[in-house]
């Protein structure tokens, strides 16, 4: 068995990221299973064409190939049932959907403009003007625009975490007593962060900042030597 | 066995509009138990009092009494295991606490200001005075103020459906093929709002409002024959 897990990086390769490419990294690490892991830079589209599209996380296991994170978390899951599960049975598989869709829909946005001028900065000259001509495309401004007023972003970013704040009073994790696919989401967009600035995105007196010293400690020795800022 | 449910009704007793006590008819239905259903009024402070505590719901089972909607939830889903769950396994369990506190934290406060004047309007003249002075007390400001600019409030609690809207691109309830408990905790603040209003809390061409129509659809004739206006 072979598993090879496409994960975005900047010039640097070992500077990782992608919330979605983390989400996948540390699904596997949850499963126990081992994979090679291809460093891609954004304009390196034909090196995932034979996936049938342009992004990643790509999953190709033993000649199966799975595109798009939460696609990837299911198929690993079906793939590999006798592993740790990622969902915890039928309904968190079918919550997870939901919580999967709250980070991606209220944490990410909150959190994409604090980052993006920095992602911009620590990417291959060439990679630059593909992601700067993309972004700005769909975003209607320039990255410097988009990306003004960071404090307003943080305010925004840490009450987009009001929820979780909430539900760390009655357990350890989303997931309840040890993490769970959903735990690995929003794991995702603070590595988002930590892989390409400084910013402190958390008060040190957040309940969020001791979920997240919980999840940093379970990390594997692998994700431990890629770059990023744990703070 | 016998199961009773205390629940809040305005003056006319026909009107539940607390998003709790909903939560907790709706489990009891999902789980098939017939119940007997006790209305209670906001001042009604001692027929309750035997709970050690003040609101409702309060589920009595066979001599036990349970607060709190998530405890009354968890405590269901305990106490019935071969009943239809709530939660569809351990996993669900864990992430229903993230979609409750979600619910709680997003939802509600974005619905509330939309409905406090009304729900004060259809009180017992004797709970009005109670429900003003401690709403009051706790938001700082009267009633009135509270609920001024309902477009603005409308606006606001629209977006804050935006992850459920993702998720149904996915799947038809956040349980999946079928409600959970979750489903349960998002209608209860609909129903909050149409027990005491005629207010169009959605667009009609929104997914959410399918996905409320096919929650409808599945309400049980007892919770047909109480008073909200359905749309």
């Amino acid at each position: 068995m072979t598993i090879t897990l496409y994960e975005l990086t900047a010039a640097d390769e070992n500077r990782r990221f992608s919330p979605y490419c983390w989400r996948i990294r540390l699904a596997l690490k949850h499963k126990n299973l081992s994979f090679e892991s291809k460093a891609w830079r954004l304009t390196d589209k034909e090196a995932i064409a034979f996936s049938g599209q342009g992004k990643v996380p790509v999953l190709v296991h033993d000649g199966h190939t799975v595109s798009d994170s939460t696609a990837i978390a299911f198929y690993l899951e079906n793939a590999f049932p006798d592993r740790p599960s990622l969902f915890g049975g039928e309904g968190g598989r079918a919550l997870t959907r939901f919580c999967v869709d709250w980070t991606d829909n209220v944490v990410h946005p909150a959190v994409r403009p604090l980052l993006l001028k920095y992602i911009h900065d620590l990417l291959r000259p060439e990679d630059q003007g593909y992601f700067r001509q993309s972004r700005e495309a769909q975003l209607g401004m320039t990255l410097e625009e988009f990306c003004a007023d960071p404090e307003k972003h943080l305010v925004t970013f840490r009450r987009s975490l009001t929820p979780v704040r909430a539900m760390l009073q009655h357990q350890p994790f989303i997931g309840g007593e040890a993490p769970l696919y959903a735990d690995y989401c929003l794991l995702g967009a603070f590595m988002w962060a930590h892989s390409v600035c400084t910013l402190a995105l958390l008060e040190q007196d957040d309940p969020v900042a001791d979920w997240r010293s919980r999840m940093f400690d379970r990390l594997d020795d692998d994700s431990r030597a890629l770059k990023f800022h744990a703070a």
